[in-house]
């Protein structure tokens, strides 16, 4: 051992202990005939004095920062002491040091709030991974799996690895493919989840699974996506859909517990994905804040539960009356908008990621009247009714957007997100968890005139639903009337959890029946030939005794990124990937060697 | 919840209880009006009654071997008992029940003793995974990773997970490569072992990692590899080996306790490379029992330390006289062997894969005479004097075998296991761990006239050989004289951890200043661009503050192997490829389609 303690252990009760540190300089500052230097490990830091009679020493051997020092000296009580770090009321009298490595000058300083940039961070990721910033992040992830494994190996859950280099199945996202050296002309591909092997593993009897398990998809990359990520991926069998959401929101609570000290003990809030969409316009709320939508217009053959409340902004107004849909938001406190931030409003709802034409407004004003940007359309009455639906208040400023159905209902959530930001509304520390429950089975895929897994096609339908999907063609006769067709209305067995409106983990109860999981392929526009050669081995695995089973997986890094109050899944892992796919600091991918080729018996053939 | 309770988990106690089970058909056994079936799932097996009432029911629905059944009833004790099982002293008198999924008959019994050949149950794994055997195994990997996970926690390690999609940069192994399609013309590789990143997270700081992790690697497979297989993964800073040593003997020690009930209170034995080879013939040599090696003659550039011996067998016997090497093992109470069985073991030695030309043996006598296959060429005295020298006692048959050194060290060795084997001195409930130190650093590649480094190019020297590799150059300038160069005696900071004749860790202190990896990737023929297009990120890191460290790797399929008293890793496999890298289950690799090759850019290039 190259050291007695850590630089985070020693404290005020060590004082004339003998010891010896091993660490990296961070500072070093000289005072007449003494040099004080900070001495960082992972576990802390400790300040070293040396005296007098090591200057000459120093002198022919000066530290610089980020040299690895190792320093044998005496445990000595402060004068001046440091009451922010718990090693600050001591420091060491050294008597001997030695250089265990030099180091060049870092490219950035390796502090909490450093001076390198993204880019350069990325290629020197060995050093960024020493700031304590990013170290916090990594000890969070690693205190996020531990508490999984705990709370789930006391549920009788098994971890078991399943394979990585498996078969090419593309149906959602792109695989990532191998070629096989040894099967030329066949190629492996790696797994976008273990799916079908943890279904097989219900079916084996294994009835509880669980693996924290890197997945890969090839797809173009957004800002928080990786090629590779890591899932907490779980099945259980004999169960039904109430007994994976009790299983799994009690996991989230018992890591709240142990990685953040949080006694999550409300009840977790549900909600059907149609109320999500109706309230939240979104099928992942934030349910942190309230600001819910007010649907003033809405299509005939969407929410055909809810009420068409539209009478009260009929009127002259041609945008409304043109629009599909039209959606309010009530913002608290925020009557008092001047001309200036209304029209910034606007212009933000315009901006080419929203991309609506315009938004209205009424400010319900504390003296009681109100003042809209749609004031010559309508009465002050007809505004006061519109407040009164929106169940404004006094002080609130009423935001509406108006357009196509889709478009308009995402633009809406996006700008209550945004109100919701701006006011504050979004608390780092404040936790909201809900399942959204009920999804549609089936979305529909016009170029193609089919059907697809909304979730997987794994997920089944809601019992009732059964009956609906085994009796009816799946095939889809009139394009422009799919709405009428049968299966447009059957639920999944699906469910998703939300934190904060970032979806973090997902799930269904599974298909576990031959003929029902042979309609699913069919509904997707499979026939028998290609549901063989893709999923021979679950269909054939379903005529053994496959039981009821059911599971979901959390994202991983995007459930750390939340716990850790950030947004970007790329700062909790070790070494994430750019967003064209590159590893900048091992410049990763490269080309290979002819030799390589020649064994796989692949070749180039760029365009 | 389809049961409130499983199959394994009620007893005498529970008598009275309602309860409902769900599981697996074992077995029917009609007794005229009475039905028993045994339901079986992953905790146990439980005895269902069903009565006179129930008969018409199940005539219409009846019930085969593996069906899923969900059946309620009252627990009640049995006035059969089976004391073989937990649940022996109940049954459940069956007041309700439903069949959950059919099953088609197995194409092979689920159960230990299984009627299933090889490929049929690989075929069939999800089948073979029901088999209590096989469960068996995985229980006992799960419980091997659980108890390294506690063990490494408590000890301050951390699982920090690092990429799959990294360079190639082919040194030992082939590589699995992965096109990239969003770097058209480059490949990621799949890591043969995280061991870059590991020791970048070393100069970062994280002074204490490891990872239960998936390695990849290229290789025609032996029976007992897989492409993909699984490490117990560790790295540490500021340490040196005998901290290595202790820390993970102390690893292996704590998983006989948790998995095996095993204390071993042992010290593990250690032992250099050279004795290692000189006493077993082996570097992983299985020292369970003795029956050592004799050299009883050997080339004089070999074992240097040693003394030569080879005048007790000077005489008239050419094939000795002849031979580089002459080694002998005594084997215990083997002396009345009779020819038969002598010449059977002389075909042992012929046989391919240990290709010898022959075998001497002689016999030690109970009554204190010598019998010889080579009598002819040596007086009785002679004999006597050789069983002497083997410590060879009465009642022993000693068997020598003559040739070139590496085969007959080789095969000797071979031998030796062999015969420890057929006399019952290896128990598969008999542990012995020890640690092999002190490998060479280098060995010497023929074909390419350079150094290969014999652990990987990341493995330092010891500290007393350090001077002599960055002091001479490691050109060998006549290739058959590459024994007197200085690279040939220096030897490695490594060690290797075995188990029963089995390697089942190995790792070394690694190389942390720039100076000396650059010499030793020049030792390997590697110029100065070539180091730095592969490891260009390794060697800039160690600019930074490369703290001194050193880790280790344990062949997690392996130990779990051995653990369970199996040679084969296969079985300790959830899902594994056959020897041609296949997954004959899922039917991969396979081929990809045309959307596939040109979104990638890649064609094939079938010879």
């Amino acid at each position: 051992m190259f050291r007695s303690h850590t630089c985070g252990e020693l404290r005020i009760g060590n004082v004339n202990q003998q010891t010896t540190l091993a660490g990296w300089v961070q500072t070093v500052r000289k005072f007449g005939s003494i040099t004080f230097v900070d001495l960082r490990d992972r576990y802390g830091i400790t300040q070293l004095l040396f005296g007098e009679n090591l200057q000459a020493q120093l002198d022919a051997n000066p530290l610089g920062r980020e040299f690895v020092l190792q320093a044998t000296g005496t445990v000595t009580e402060r004068s001046n002491k440091n009451k922010n770090i718990p090693t600050g009321e001591v420091e060491i009298t050294v008597t001997s040091f030695k250089i265990l490595n030099k180091s060049e000058v870092p490219p950035f300083k390796i502090e909490d709030d450093t001076d390198g940039g993204d880019d350069l961070r990325m290629k020197y990721r060995f050093l960024d991974l020493r700031r304590n910033a990013v170290k916090k992040n990594l000890e969070l992830r690693y205190a996020v799996g531990r508490s999984t494994r705990n709370y789930l190996h006391e549920n009788n859950f098994m971890d078991i690895e399943t394979p990585f280099l498996i078969k090419s199945t593309p149906e959602g996202a792109r695989d990532f493919v191998v070629p096989s050296r040894m099967n030329p002309g066949q190629f492996y591909a790696l797994p976008q989840s273990p799916q079908t092997f943890k279904q097989l593993l219900m079916v084996s009897g294994y009835d509880r699974y669980y693996q924290i398990v890197k997945c890969f998809r090839d797809e173009d990359l957004r800002a928080d996506r990786q090629p590779e990520f890591t899932q907490i991926d779980c099945e259980m069998a004999f169960v039904e859909q109430e007994d994976i959401l009790q299983m799994f929101e009690s996991l989230v609570k018992r890591i709240f517990k142990d990685v953040k000290g949080i006694d999550y003990s409300e009840v977790v809030e549900r909600m059907t994905w149609e109320e999500a969409m109706w309230q939240y316009g979104n099928d992942k709320p934030d349910i942190r804040f309230g600001m819910k939508l007010n649907n003033l217009k809405f299509p005939s053959h969407t929410f055909t539960t809810k009420q068409d409340i539209s009478s009260i902004i009929a009127g002259e107004f041609a945008v409304f009356n043109e629009a599909e849909t039209v959606i309010a938001i009530a913002v608290p406190n925020c009557s008092e908008y001047t001309r200036k931030q209304t029209d910034e409003l606007v212009e933000w709802v315009k901006r080419p990621q929203i991309g609506m034409k315009g938004l209205a407004f009424i400010k319900c004003n504390t003296d009681g009247t109100f003042k809209s940007s749609i004031d010559k359309f309508y009465t002050e009455e007809q505004l006061k009714n519109i407040a009164t639906t929106c169940n404004a208040v006094a002080g609130d400023l009423i935001l509406i957007l108006a357009g196509t159905e889709e478009k308009t209902r995402k633009a809406t959530s996006d700008l209550r997100m945004e109100m919701g930001k701006r006011l504050g509304l979004r608390k780092d520390d404040d936790f909201k968890l809900l399942w959204v429950l009920d999804f549609p089975l089936f979305e529909y895929a016009e170029e193609d005139n089919r059907w697809v897994a909304r979730h997987h096609p794994f997920t089944s339908p809601k019992p009732s639903d059964t009956d609906t999907m085994i009796n009816n063609n799946p095939r889809i006769e009139n394009a422009a009337e799919y709405l009428k067709h049968p299966y447009a209305n059957i639920k999944a067995n699906a469910y998703d959890m939300v934190l904060n409106g970032n979806e973090i983990g997902g799930g269904s109860i599974r298909i576990f029946q031959k003929e029902l999981q042979q309609k699913m392929f069919e509904a997707l526009g499979m026939d028998t030939e290609e549901q063989q050669h893709k999923f021979g081995f679950l269909l054939g695995a379903f005529e053994y005794g496959a039981p009821p089973h059911g599971g979901l997986a959390f994202g991983f890094d995007r459930l750390c990124a939340i716990l850790g109050g950030s947004e970007s899944i790329r700062d909790f892992i070790a070494f994430p990937k750019n967003n064209s796919g590159r590893d900048v600091m091992i410049d990763a991918p490269s080309t290979i060697d002819d030799k390589q080729f020649d064994e796989l018996q692949i070749k180039l053939n760029l365009k």
